[in-house]
């Protein structure tokens, strides 16, 4: 007890937020540019005064710790300005997806209850009045990009007090959220911590080998983490971060061009549309790609040098561990290592860890999870086992201790007593050099609830016969697990993103009775 | 209040602790080696089964959070397994220096007081022994390299309960501590916490290019902050650690070439050593030198290929913000910038920044920063102003941001109201061109308290008299700082590492009358 008090005076001097970030940089790089965005260029310094008043302005519409502050809008460097000011005084921020319906932005508003909303009135201004009118006329709405008879954002932060008195906001507490797919039927936003953001920025600096020189495209929507955290990795290492309102390809070349970016995210079917335009070179863009025909590059993280996290790239992330962090790039055979900061084991139902070659789910702890998702106490309760985050994904650890991503673990087939997750058996029946593509699924089963069925598409010439398929699991699974049918198929009926549809195999293929997760 | 409870589940999910990273390590790099020590060969999975021996052991004697653990022995694995034992039940873990005096130990047993004292029998054996009988003979103390009659470390840990069933432990506590150069004239033990340590580790393991397939040499001193930060890097990136007890020259040729090390901690002296033996190129230390000549390295750190911290050393750093975390690598000119999690600010003696360009003392704040001396109220509440650390060392700011470190603090000069830094003046005074060498000091004066005196080795040919020296002080500095009176000398006195010995300076040129610091 006498130690204690003797550490005392120490208790002051650890808290490190992303509001201590920015102070930083406007003290360590003053000069040096933050953000480029069409006519507006700010240094860090400038960024530092501009965040003061933006936090003097939420702290006088009364945000204060753990309140919410939401973005309706596309892509600006108002987003990053809005995470930085709720940074200083506590608040939590949601960049919300700006292709959102009308009903979404319902949904958002009432379930994240923001006590301010900065809204975009360009190409989105009627449904964010709408969703304003229908939700609370009087709320506090403020508009980023002008509007006439509104309140507006660069008015507000003409006028405010620039003043750097804060109080210290705790560290381990939410300040960004991110709203994901639900597992439970409506999304849910997973809530970041300071800690967390601040080690994932560090990290991704380290991997994609941002430094001061270096410039970032943010043309990939901000409401996605890893975009985010490109940013906020440029900006810890005291690059410029370049915004663009929404991907244009020919204005993606431009800046590229005139700002000698280094770094981006971009889409590859954008690159196609980058690289019609630019086929004459037009534009020189050896910044980031090593030619006109913009044929070295690597997505989704365009990265021009090498560096070590871009020769190994890929792994296994989701939003609610900070994005892609159990990565190629630790190491191990064909698979990933957690990130510093992040433990992963593979585990039973009941959160006990399984032996290595065992498919079980991941499940992950350390400071980068999140602090769970908002106002959804059920499904945090759900998704914590003895200390450890549940991902819903499935996975398994190889010899040399890297993990397998191995699918997601939402749709889950029962038989007898069994929990038999299609994405493992799909990824052994893939490994079948018959099979060009497969999707397996339950069907109803009078004694065993269900029975399990693979849907597969043999690869031209494939002689093979259902049993070779059965086989082949029965070597490689438990017994339980192997398909009992197999039915062959031309083709899968695939959805966006080119995933699977398992509704519409379900309901070709005679699947059902599936047993609720949850 | 509502949403509080909502993410209430979240809580146990984010400790991590350098026990975690050991488990971690466990688990996702099993059979990689982790420690080579003469005969002994540990995998990772085998440092985890030690350690939670040797943590159950610490248990069984009474050793809980908060509660001490004193290392008495040179180099050895067993120091970092101590560490890793302490993070696992929360105690402090001090490496004392091997080359104490008995009276030194003394006073580290009586200051540190420690539940358990882990000891050396070889080469430090008697006067480890007489220590603990003039201490309390009947205190727990346990012998690491073997030693009849008794307690054994290796018996201890062959017979203890391989539990993994340890209470979480608050990371912001500290776990490492070690004693440093005293301002009050006494040693104190700054005290760096689990977080500080994991951070600076990833620092360090960054900068200096450590990968899973890297071996550091652990030759240094492992009761230096830069030594142990090493070994850190190296354990948390999966590389090996080679420790030996001792510098033998010929000895750490012979497990460079056997082990492939790529990593080390050599002085320069030793480094010559080395060179001389393996003049013939009798042993291939290829894996760290370039040629059998050893012409190429770095020191201290030395370091084969090329790394963004390597191809700019240097920086400032002391023990108590992590070691060298101020550093060349974070860009800027000529000078240093903090690392990331680290803040740093020039202010004057009242906390307040000053502006850039003037000197003053280089405040820090952040997790890297040291909890406090153990023990030692008074210090830490003098050490701390407004959240920041003192780090009784002086810097002024560039215009680019980045800090140069002009000197120490301790010794200041007192003219009338003025404080006066010789660090600052003696700065000044080496980058007039027929300065060689110089020393700074306080004479007394009736009026004033002291005037300032400058003690100038001039350069060879150099015919500036005294009043050229004052003018180029009077062009840079406040007219407060500059000599007033200068005398020349042959060659200034020196101690041990080359410092300026200043207690000497004072007797040969009439220097006194200082006030007192603290």
């Amino acid at each position: 007890m006498k130690q204690h008090q003797a550490l005392a005076p120490y208790l002051s001097v650890h808290a490190y937020g992303l509001g201590d970030l920015l102070e930083e940089q406007a003290r360590c790089r003053p000069n040096l540019t933050a953000i480029v965005d069409g006519a507006h260029r700010f240094s860090f310094q400038e960024v530092d005064d501009r965040v003061n008043r933006l936090a003097t302005v939420l702290r006088n519409h009364g945000v204060g710790r753990g309140d919410r502050v939401l973005w309706l809008g596309q892509n600006s460097f108002r987003v990053l300005e809005a995470l930085l000011a709720s940074a200083r005084v506590g608040a939590i921020m949601c960049p919300a997806n700006w292709r959102w319906s009308s009903e979404e932005i319902a949904f958002a508003l009432d379930d994240f209850d923001p006590k301010v909303v900065l809204w975009q009135n360009k190409d989105v201004g009627e449904i964010n009045r709408g969703a304003r009118d229908a939700w609370r006329p009087d709320s506090n709405w403020i508009c980023h990009d002008g509007c006439e008879g509104e309140t507006n954002y660069e008015d507000l932060i003409a006028t405010a007090d620039p003043t750097r008195e804060f109080d210290p906001v705790e560290t381990s507490k939410p300040l960004l959220a991110i709203y994901t797919a639900g597992f439970s039927g409506k999304p849910g936003a997973a809530l970041l911590s300071h800690e967390s953001l601040l080690i994932v920025s560090w990290l991704n600096q380290v991997g994609q080998g941002v430094t001061e020189t270096s410039g970032y495209l943010v043309s990939g929507p901000m409401f996605h983490v890893g975009v985010l955290m490109g940013a906020l990795a440029t900006f810890m290492a005291g690059g410029r971060n370049a915004f663009v309102a929404r991907v244009d390809p020919e204005e993606l070349l431009q800046i590229v061009e005139s700002e000698k970016l280094t770094h981006a995210f971009i889409a590859p079917p954008t690159i196609e549309q980058m690289r019609a335009i630019n086929k004459d070179g037009k534009y020189d863009v050896s910044s980031i790609f090593r030619d006109a025909q913009m044929s070295d590059y690597r997505i989704p993280l365009v990265m021009p040098g090498s560096s070590p996290m871009m020769s190994a790239p890929g792994g296994y992330g989701q939003t609610e561990i900070g994005g892609l962090t159990i990565t190629k790039w630790m190491g191990g055979e064909a698979a990933g290592r957690p990130s510093p900061f992040l433990q992963a084991k593979i585990a039973d139902d009941n959160g006990e860890e399984l032996p290595i070659g065992e498919t079980g789910e991941i499940l992950a702890r350390g400071p980068l999870v999140m602090c769970g998702y908002w106002n959804r106490p059920e499904e945090n309760a759900r998704r914590v086992v003895n200390g450890w985050h549940r991902t819903n994904d499935l996975g398994r650890r190889l010899e040399d201790g890297s993990i397998v991503f191995v699918g997601p673990k939402t749709t889950m087939i029962k038989s007898g007593i069994e929990n038999i997750y299609p994405a493992e058996v799909e990824a052994c029946l893939k490994t079948h050099d018959g099979v060009a593509d497969v999707c397996v699924i339950g069907v109803p089963d009078p004694t065993w609830d269900q029975n399990v069925k693979a849907i597969i598409v043999r690869k031209p010439g494939s002689e093979h016969g259902p049993e070779d398929f059965i086989e082949h699991c029965r070597q490689r699974l438990a017994s339980y697990k192997k398909p009992k049918i197999v039915e062959f198929a031309q083709a899968l009926p695939r959805g966006p993103g080119g995933v699977v549809d398992r509704a519409k195999v379900d309901q070709a293929y005679g699947g059902g009775g599936y047993p609720k997760v949850g």
